[in-house]
């Protein structure tokens, strides 16, 4: 019995990546004449929004994770697959995954981005990220055994590495984390440790610009540093991490932090893919496309969402759009619609982004948001990023949890999620993962007799 | 600054192990003239009965794990140390632990079991357990993952493997995972993987006795085998397993079973603790105790639950106790009341369990329960089980999430928790495990001047 993705008349849309891109796109797909098939290296859709609140325990993990599998029960004509993409062989028409080979008539990239380490070794080996599920898990961890730590560690200075949590990149994404810990260090450390007295943790958001949240106003950027500031964070602009070694972050005014915690948001870098032509790939490691999403030179392959930059064709925004959610969702409706155009020879539509607007939260009480001229920072914008999120979360069960955690968190933080909590890793899913770290991509298959679905 | 457990006029209390017994005893001990100490390897409290619903994808780990600092914040008195505990020496009543030695007027080990493997090499390095969230958490991912595998794996002899599934031990552990499973083969995978047959996922239970729920009785074990049956699940009895290689069971009657799925639940063995006098070293490497749950020879050190056994005593109960949740319970309750009559020179009452009843379920609609003389099969035991489960788990939040779960598996399977999550390790974290690993406890700490709280 082969349970290859069968041969069929339609022809196969092959997407890479189930953020919110590739899922828009694939929804919008349902009830089409194409196949589609859906790859990605996890069994779920995550919502990154949300993933700094697993790190500072105010979620967890299942409330923002939705597995793919469920999202398209039911669906015809619709294969999942779990797996990396490593190359793609455009005049074969064929992607080339963890699990062996699989051929497209169109591809969409829409893997997103990783951490960019900026080529640092020494940050990257000692540096927690956090642009993902796992990665906050982790993260949550470590905090959490920290403080276990602290108590009961040999000297003065290991403990004051142990509290000291340090977070490189004044993003939204370091902002929203150095709000959520600094009301764990004021409200939620002084109940689970009172013998640990809260003035030893030090929290460090670092910037190496001259403002948080570059991308929006001076006025929100103000704001924030202002509100952060206010909430006991030390805010550092202007400075510049050069390397961590032996616990200690090296600034490059010759200063130093020493720590155990040391936070990485600092940028991204688009997942990369082998194979790729070296003239579409642009700023930032991402992939050129035109107003249509469209690799151009590469027939029948797309890309979308944060791993993709539109340098021409959007008039508002010559050189590129933000890699933000909304425009991936946007690219994704458009291109499932531009797709069905394509093959029935009708004319494309062009990209437009229509800005909902940005925003960003600063603990349970303060954010920022500006829609095209208006201007709002505190409790009402802060409202509105409830407002926002929760709708914007898969599953009514999901959103209910989150909700009641956050009024827990609101009124009491009172949650009982602060939990060092490790799936213990069978055997065989070790192996696996030493097998992909390998070389062996492809090979480990071939090599068993596989050529999988080509 | 010293963060050591401050000395006391109280007396200290030490408890090693914060499951059903030792949370009892911690418990009842509030408001009494004594200094606490709680001593665990993980910073939450479990619920064990509700375990196997991990690894089944039916609840979330975080709904029945529960925060030891959150259970006893604003506790006077009370200290929570993340730790594990080696060795007693008894002569100068001190426990050795991985974060250093702490003292003690009354030692209260607690520390349950853990899984036996019979000294079967084989089988220890290739089976999973299930003792505990971690490892279900890690039997979750491995099941998901292998169906997952199954559709794009090489071979058909490497599909029928990851899609066997063997359960090892027909106690209540055994049955419980088994029926979930089966509920799984029966419900979900139809759904979740539409491509893959359901015929092809086979579930076996193996039991090296001539019943399932062996401690329970014949009416309850054949009621049990009947619904598992009809479930599909392939129930062996008189069954031993030899071995565990190359992806293969080895039974001793010459037949093999192949799978990656192996899950060991045949048996525990108490938790070693280094420096015990081998005189009360009983039955399963359990610590015997007197009626009192004290360790005779050995002053001030009592023992209670599973790690413990009363062999005289409890008239009722000759030989021991059944190592079972309620016991624990009541030795906690009970051993709080003494070492307070203990103090005021009052004398001591005597341990007597009283038997609530057990249960086991078996699936959605099917249960088993006995109470003295009272058998109960099928639908109301169900309901029975469900309500006893549900009161004993902690939180108000917690019984709603899993309440709901359970619900929406009732009439649906539709919940949205099948997800492959892994905790991504820092750097940090693992360095420790590592040098805990190693047999260093202690020294590490000794080697950088620390004798921690002696």
């Amino acid at each position: 019995m082969s349970f290859n993705i069968p041969k069929s008349d339609k022809k196969r849309v092959v997407i890479v990546g189930g953020g919110f891109g590739g899922l828009k796109l694939a929804n919008k797909l349902r009830n089409s004449d194409f196949q589609v098939v859906l790859i990605d290296k996890n069994n779920y859709h995550q919502f990154p929004p949300l993933i700094y609140q697993i790190a500072s325990s105010g979620i967890e993990p299942s409330s923002i994770s939705f597995p793919f599998r469920k999202i398209f029960q039911r669906r015809k004509d619709f294969y999942f697959r779990m797996a990396e993409v490593r190359s793609i062989f455009p005049e074969h028409k064929i992607v080339q995954t963890s699990i062996g080979k699989i051929s497209y008539d169109y591809l969409v990239l829409a893997a997103g981005t990783t951490t960019n380490f900026f080529g640092n070794k020494s940050i990257e080996e000692g540096a927690m990220p956090m642009k993902n599920v796992s990665e906050a898990m982790g993260l949550q961890n470590a905090l959490l055994d920290n403080f276990e730590r602290a108590l009961t560690c040999a000297t003065e200075q290991e403990r004051q590495e142990l509290l000291n949590i340090v977070i490189v990149g004044g993003g939204a994404t370091g902002v929203e984390i150095a709000g959520a810990l600094s009301e764990m260090k004021n409200f939620v450390v002084p109940k689970d440790y009172p013998d640990l007295p809260n003035s030893l943790v030090n929290i460090y958001l670092i910037e190496a610009g001259g403002a948080l949240l570059p991308s929006m106003s001076r006025e929100s950027s103000e704001s924030v540093e202002k509100f952060l500031r206010r909430m006991g964070v030390n805010v550092l602009l202007n400075k510049m991490v050069t390397e961590y070694k032996e616990n200690k972050v090296y600034l490059k005014d010759g200063s130093t932090i020493a720590t155990r915690t040391f936070i990485w948001v600092s940028g991204v870098t688009a997942t990369p893919i082998d194979n790729m032509p070296a003239n579409v790939i642009g700023r930032g490691n991402r992939i050129v496309v035109d107003e249509y999403n469209m690799v151009e030179g590469v027939e029948g392959v797309f890309c979308i969402g944060d791993q993709s930059i539109m340098p021409k064709g959007d008039p508002a925004w010559e050189g590129g759009h933000p890699q933000l959610a909304q425009v991936a969702i946007q690219q994704g409706a458009l291109l499932a619609e531009n797709i069905k155009r394509l093959e029935r020879g009708k004319e494309l539509k062009p990209f437009r982004y229509r800005n909902l607007g940005t925003m960003a939260t600063v603990g349970r009480n303060r954010a920022v948001a500006e829609f095209k001229s208006i201007k709002m920072a505190g409790f009402i914008a802060w409202v509105m990023w409830l407002v926002v999120h929760l709708r914007s979360i898969l599953g009514v069960r999901n959103k209910i949890i989150v909700f009641y955690n956050w009024m827990i968190n609101y009124f009491t933080y009172g949650q009982s999620l602060r939990l060092i909590l490790y799936a213990k890793k069978a055997k065989e899913v070790i192996d696996r993962e030493e097998r992909l770290a390998g070389s062996h991509w492809g090979d480990d298959l071939k090599s068993r007799g596989v050529d999988y679905n080509t």
